[in-house]
């Protein structure tokens, strides 16, 4: 009953299977083999243009690179408040920023609210001084508190970031679980609508460290292979990154995966919406579920073998918890099983 | 036939096994796990004393982060001129301690040479605000040209650091070849002599990814864990990492690996020692071997199928080349076969 | 009839001949002169103990370098949401600090609650890697928005910074316009309380550029030579900053100056209370006075030669404002002259 | 007998005082005044063009942002082995452009030889990921040790700087001295030859601190009023600076005093030609002497109240100095009256 995070789970085992086959023989270090050709190749393929792809070794790099690429000095990046980029990385990106800010955006639902994000935007003035300057806006797809940004909604933002010239930047931990929640293409759900780079995620979604930095408009990625090196996340053997991918964007794979994670996503919510002992906190759409219960329920959950987290009640602020209660984040993911949840339903009663 | 580095190479299987075993199940992330435990122990086994231990992703990393743990504002690292710090990581060192700054010191065969280090400190004295102020030493063993600190060697500039109060670093890309190298143990090969810090490199040497970041001193590691999780290089699923040195340590095998791509170098000396139409540009001592030859021939080599790479000549200038030649690097592996050397003798000629 | 602010003024008369004085003869550079001695030892006087000071040219610069002084990786400081620190320093604090974050507290009368701090703080658990560090406290000291701490609201603050071990940092850019206001010694508004720092702005209040960053405990400020000579605030001529100082805190000039200064915004805002046309935002306690009006009227007074800027509403998002009213602030300084008030008022009506 | 820098002076008697004048009044600040466009329209008519100019604290501060200005990631800026940028900063450069490299050059005489130049811009392949790429080239006119670059030499280096796109900045601590000692026109020594941007040095020229930053092509410095304000080097009374380049700049004045500060060199220069007791170390250009003595002599005149510094032999190497001998720096200075230097020559003998 492990629901800590989808990040608890191994890898699969095609994708552990790739990566052993990879182990024989010579091959190009520093992401000169063709094994990463064929893979970037992939990436072209699958958002349906050409894009510059970058492999790095994990989340943190992949979102503070993106914004490390396209900062100015004195720049300001617009997220959401509760988004993973200001929220738990150490201040990650304003270290690979030197000293960028991050700017936070209120909004239901764990989604920038266009309004807010505008007014935010215009607090800091073209060319004055003494504010920063705005230099991208960054969303989390799906977003952190486990919502998703439909098309439309994504299209309102983008439609702000081209009207100020600024970037707009998906941080896509979670994207293969938001595509086949909203059943859209890559293409759909990026730069059709106005995305310019994506942090693509195979982590989380089963790959042992695989994350891929995607810029829609190659020229936007000039620097970014001695920005990438300068942050010390040019691997050496990079096809082991390059074969992960190989295997995870193969036939599918990787929307089979997440598809699993959010349909045991929807197990978790449909068990807990039935259950007497606890309630949705809001409505999940992928595969992370927030749930409140008494307290007293949650420890025996845990005595029991349950593993989660608690999570802090959004600053949006609605008062959310009665008294000894506690939001709870449980996580499902590719590695989920069917019997896990169900036991987990079963104790919480 | 390749040459090329030693991360030309893939992987050593029972490493490649050990990750796919580790595949399945779910684990504590972000170096919480049971394993990550186990391992950290093995390394107080490995250097007989409690040592701090941080995974890291490449060796960039591991040596960037070792100078950002110990530097202090205006900081100078000294390291010697050929050095991989200096040489090869696009300012990674400096982007990652904020503009420290790494002085060059002279010495032949790759080695700083104390009394040059000793004359360079001194150009920083002590509380002059107008030239930094000392930080580390840091010297690579096996070294960048191939060749190796004998103990007493490392014990002169050991005691230089601990006149100028100085930490001091290694970078231990290629630790294992220096110690079966030696014959000397890892303690007394590192702290017994006075080293402070080792960058333990194990990607080189038959695992996929695997660095770690070794403390003797656990206080001098205080601040890491969060200079390590802002610099990117806290990975969620570090137990891959973990496994892979689970495997490597085992049984000794990373010795193992260590001697036979020793052996496969010197097979490539001897070779070359008895051809006429190259010579040993100086004698190696590990698994890296420096020769020269016309430059005809080296892309004769080329057009047969041999990779490796032009050398610079060291800045300590001795003529080593004559006219139409070229220095060349050739690089043993673990999984570099002893045909293969042959095959490289036999066309040479 | 110039409010815009306080740094329109020039420079006290005083001090300008002290300057002209110093304009002959030979002295050490670097702060290594006997008049910076002198001045030190000022300091020593004026806050009735042994202080670290170091001169720098900007306010900017003594706000963001104390910051640095004490900074940890990940580190968080925390100020009010209209801090200086926070709104106008095109983020050089993160700059200085590389990358720390500057993390927003509310309060009212733009003063931090001590309630809001606490919880604030307790966002960054010790040792959680995921989020940043809290590494220190920023109080502003007269306020953004002037108003002021009264010595129990700063001792209320002091004890969190105690409790949580943060240095305590006073942004004292008005700190002469404090003390008067509140008939208190500097040390009695500083260290007494628990200020471990204060920014000693004296270039508003009559000097041209002279800045002090005095620290209460001289070993928290080891580093801040080398820090201060890397950030480009070690001036050569630095008798040129001494001697401003000398004039400045030569018998009480300076809390004259500031008393002029805070009679001034007393006589505006005693005016607006009486007028017809515009109302206080809130109460004024030291030089600058926060007014509302039709922005009609407030475009009539700049034509008639008035010089004052619009000032964004507070965050703390009481509708303060009317339809086509603006918020004004207006700063008295020392050289504003009583004749120039009243005609300010004249005009408004 | 002060000899010890350039900036143990004080200020021109017509610098002060027009200072004074400025005290006075009120004035738009943060480089808003009329004052500073006045003064700004002076750099045009001075170089002869449309520059764009920035008015900072220090030399540091202005040779530091100029590099941030055209820094790339994993940039890398070359420069004399004894520039002051390189030896004399405590790594500001570095830390301006968080963490670019100073790469040091050889040459004669102080300056950079167009060969060495080459050869070590060789060495950062365009587009190779592991070492930097090149970013700017400085020069020092006059140099560290008081020699000038002749415009042909400089045209050689600019020559270099353009087929290698590189921008060529001049640290112009001493321009005005190489300026009447060349006799050449601003604009004849800087952008005429190839010269992108000037630190134009008045400190230590007669000022009290006064450095202004000029941009031949104004489109180079689009980010230089953000670097500058996250730098703290934007004073809020700006005009304090501008107002000293007012009278520095007015009919001559500065060229006046770097002349009067080469005659007093050259004077100190003559004397020690002509005396037994020490010799010119090498031929002084400007207003800078470097001269070789017995060290019991050199302890001799300082009881006697000469202030000096002892230099360090340059890298470059000859042995200059016999046992017991001391390389020492005399600096004239605007200041600098012949009695003293006089008084200085008697008493060497």
């Amino acid at each position: 009953m492990i629901f800590g995070s989808d990040n608890w789970a191994g890898a699969h085992p095609a994708i552990a299977r790739r990566l052993l086959e990879e182990a024989e023989g010579f091959s190009a270090p520093y992401g000169a083999s063709e094994l990463d050709r064929l893979v970037e190749q992939k990436f072209n393929d699958i958002f349906e243009r050409e894009v510059a792809v970058f492999f790095v070794g994990t989340g943190t790099a992949a979102n503070s690179l993106a914004l490390a690429a396209v900062n100015r000095p004195g720049g300001v990046a617009f997220c959401h408040r509760e988004a993973h980029l200001i929220e738990d990385e150490c201040g990650a990106p304003e270290f690979f920023t030197h000293g960028a800010r991050l700017a936070p955006v209120d909004g239901e639902n764990g989604k920038i609210d266009p309004r807010n994000l505008l007014a935010e935007i215009k607090r800091f003035p073209p060319g004055f001084v003494h504010t920063g300057q705005p230099m991208a806006i960054s969303i989390t797809q799906a977003t952190e508190i486990g919502t998703l940004y439909r098309p439309d909604e994504i299209m309102a933002i983008a439609k702000i970031a081209e009207d100020m010239q600024l970037p707009l930047h998906m941080d896509g931990a979670r994207f293969a679980n938001a595509l086949v929640a909203l059943n859209c293409s890559p293409a759909a759900l990026s730069w059709k609508l106005g995305v310019d780079i994506v942090s693509f995620g195979a982590t989380k979604n089963g790959c042992w460290c695989a994350e891929a930095l995607v810029f829609m408009r190659p020229d936007m990625a000039r620097d970014l292979p001695f920005i990438r090196k300068r942050a010390a996340q040019l691997f050496s053997k990079t096809r082991f990154i390059a074969s992960q991918f190989d295997a995870y964007l193969a036939d599918g794979l990787w929307l089979e995966l997440a598809r699993h994670a959010n349909d045991m996503g929807r197990c978790l919510q449909n068990g807990i919406r039935s259950s007497r002992h606890a309630r949705l906190a809001w409505e999940a759409e992928a595969n992370e579920v927030f749930c409140i219960m008494d307290k007293g329920r949650a420890d025996d959950l845990k005595r029991q073998g349950a593993v989660f987290y608690a999570w802090n009640p959004p600053h949006s602020g609605q008062a959310l918890l009665g008294e000894n209660e506690v939001l709870l984040r449980l996580v499902a993911s590719f590695a989920t099983q069917a019997g896990q949840v169900d036991r987990f339903i079963e104790i919480l009663g």
